[in-house]
């Protein structure tokens, strides 16, 4: 694997492979000294045009787990704020010897951009595009699954029959888009239920079902509800219901919550809007992988550093 | 010891056992290779609500002497702002795999509630908060007077009879605070000396004596004068007197300098307001330990991080 | 070497020593490992009055190629923007035990202030004052020269006789200083060619010829052709003509680079103004050296940084 841009055309085998190495990184966190040489010399730059601390701090740390050297690139106050393109700024970054770049923008397909257009060798990781991919946002999410539904015999298994719903505001986000290729490629179910006004035009091709009321989805038994963060800065707009609308229709409350089957599986991203797409007694069941999907992620972010710099992803 | 949190309630063995691995961490910062191994693989993140680039880099300096991964996570701009809670915030970084986190905030007892609530099982160290306490300062002031009056033969002691004036804002200051408690268990004699509209109005289970004339305090011939920094963003309030009238009345200006004995330290915990409540002649003099307190600060925050991450705290 | 503050006054075998370790540091990135355990233990800061990600980032992975630990210090939101002076940070970092500071700083003279006022032993190194110098930078540049002009042959020796022009507002350029100083050292020849409102007054004792005009310049076919970033901001001042004046009268559009000779190296400090100094033409072309000038740049710096804290300057 050269870079991890996407979910969609991930194969199967690959998706397959990085969740098993993320495996194998589990088992260091659990270790004394939680720490691999395997990327000692090597520089990893997260480049973040858009401020998110959660997902700087993990790839941090996941980077640093691996023994590279990490520099924190904030676009902002930086010469790309005085005009510099992303071209630039990618061979500026390719001439100071980045083996991988993490790139978090706010315009669909820039890490795209920056992978293809031969501006730069590093290994290029999507940290989060616009409004299209957020792809080790899946691989944990899946990663958080597979654990939950496998245990001690996930390695080298999908999410064959599963059935997820994913709730929220599908149109605006990547974490749903990544989440519905990747599912799908791992032989999951997938139902977006969400409010018409919040659910992308054109999903004709996507690998779904659509529900637009949440306690008929919910009465299907899924295996996982996958609740969405609501972005308040959008509730000014038409797109949303206000608040309490929100809550009544799309909202994993305590009545919803306590009719669930105790084995259905409750995610969210975070950060979550406690009271609003998800009730504190939801958010904190034993249910709930909140805080497992975030630890996750730091196995799943040392898989992909690992299988983009290592150099040894032809020998396995 | 599991946390840092306070100076109020800490024991005097392990204050002066905190004090004397101090001692062992200065002798490392003499050597070549300033550096141990102690916290190898061990991660430590800086959660810093109020901005101290000061506090930031001496725990970043000490972390990294201990060979920790420092992650630096500064709150402004990250989701904290979009309003997750310190809830949520503790439970990314337990699930991230934080060994430690230094906690610096603008609300009294937050490091408590982090410690205390079992939302983390990371070591904490109250880095500043509120006008609570700011432990770690306290601890870098009682290991300069002991090494400034014992000297080589500082290990395993105290300070008992020393005498200390503490003249500034009490009122607003939690390295007041950390350093009343600290100083009593240690056995020295401390004195307040404020303008009256700085002094806390219910003293009167604190073990001090309190004055309001410094002239008439330092005619007692203290061992150590400790200048408390002006806040100029309070100088507007009603609180303060004008800075002419606050220099007058309560900074260590040439004059009262020149009358201390040659003996009394002076020590101030920085950033001086030169001219305000300290002189340059003053800070500036071999009494004044103003910038012994920064070196030893990194010695006693490598003693902290190494009591509460080294796991080996039960076999000392 | 103690320091590098500036290239005035730098010695001719001090400065291609300098170039002839950045060789062996240029070597070691080609390695699968790009690191050296050299400044193991050593404290670096980077002490930033003004944002420049470019030039931090640099210094950066400099700085942990050779092992070193980093600490980022950004003036903006610390104790400095509150009104510590320079000395009282110096200080602090000094007692901190930092082994060297790289600074940034909008004041002419601060760097060399830090350095000579006896406030810190730590090596000093100028990233950039006011309108003053920029040592590294103009190191790069005549690394960068070197190597494309003498190739395999390049250590030991200078820059004699080599034609240089350097276009572009040299008023406001401490890379224009910097490159004057060093490149007069290393035996080059200096033309510079600016708007006359974008020339200093009084540079009768500059080692350089002066030109107005760009064409005339070009047509005496130099070696090396330095086009200078136009900064914006300036560009509503008196000083500066308008962008399409200046693109026209003193920028390196696609007929002034289609008549160079294609033997001239083209030189761009970076950030590039595309199609206003330079067209891209010129700055994709093969004689461009903007990409190999930041890859030069971090060799440059672990050499400086080596030289300043390795301790081993003495043995050379």
């Amino acid at each position: 694997m050269k870079h991890l841009l996407g979910t969609r055309g991930l194969a199967r085998d690959a998706a397959i492979d990085l969740l098993d190495i993320a495996e194998d990184m589990a088992a260091v966190q659990e270790r004394e000294v939680k720490k691999l040489p395997t990327l000692r010399g090597k520089t990893v730059v997260n480049l973040f045009f858009e401020d998110s601390t959660r997902t700087r701090i993990s790839f941090e740390a996941a980077a640093k787990r691996l023994s590279a050297d990490v520099i924190n690139f904030s676009a902002k106050g930086s010469s790309v704020s005085k005009g510099e393109s992303l071209k630039d700024t990618a061979q500026t970054l390719q001439a100071m010897g980045a083996d991988g770049v993490v790139i978090r923008h706010p315009a669909s397909g820039a890490p795209q951009t920056l992978a293809t257009s031969g501006w730069i060798d590093a290994g290029v990781v999507n940290a989060g595009d616009g409004t299209h991919e957020h792809p080790t946002q899946a691989l944990l999410d899946a990663f958080t699954m597979r654990r939950r539904i496998h245990g001690a015999a996930s390695r080298g298994r999908g999410l064959d029959g599963v059935g997820v719903l994913i709730v929220g505001d599908i149109l605006h986000s990547r974490v749903a888009r990544s989440n519905v290729w990747l599912l799908a490629t791992l032989g999951a179910h997938v139902t977006l239920v969400a409010p018409p006004t919040l659910l992308p035009s054109a999903t004709q091709d996507w690998p779904i079902r659509i529900g637009y009321d949440l306690d008929q989805a919910l009465a299907g038994r899924p295996d996982v509800v996958m609740m969405l963060r609501v972005q308040a800065e959008r509730m000014q707009g038409s797109f949303f219901p206000n608040t309490r609308e929100y809550a009544r229709g799309w909202g994993l409350d305590d009545r919803r919550f306590d009719e669930l089957p105790a084995t259905t599986i409750v995610m969210h991203p975070g950060p979550m809007n406690r009271g609003l797409e998800i009730a504190s007694q939801a958010a904190d069941a034993p249910q709930s992988t909140v805080r497992e999907q975030v630890a996750n992620g730091v196995s799943v972010r040392m898989a992909a550093l690992y299988l983009l710099l290592s150099g040894e992803q032809g020998q396995r």
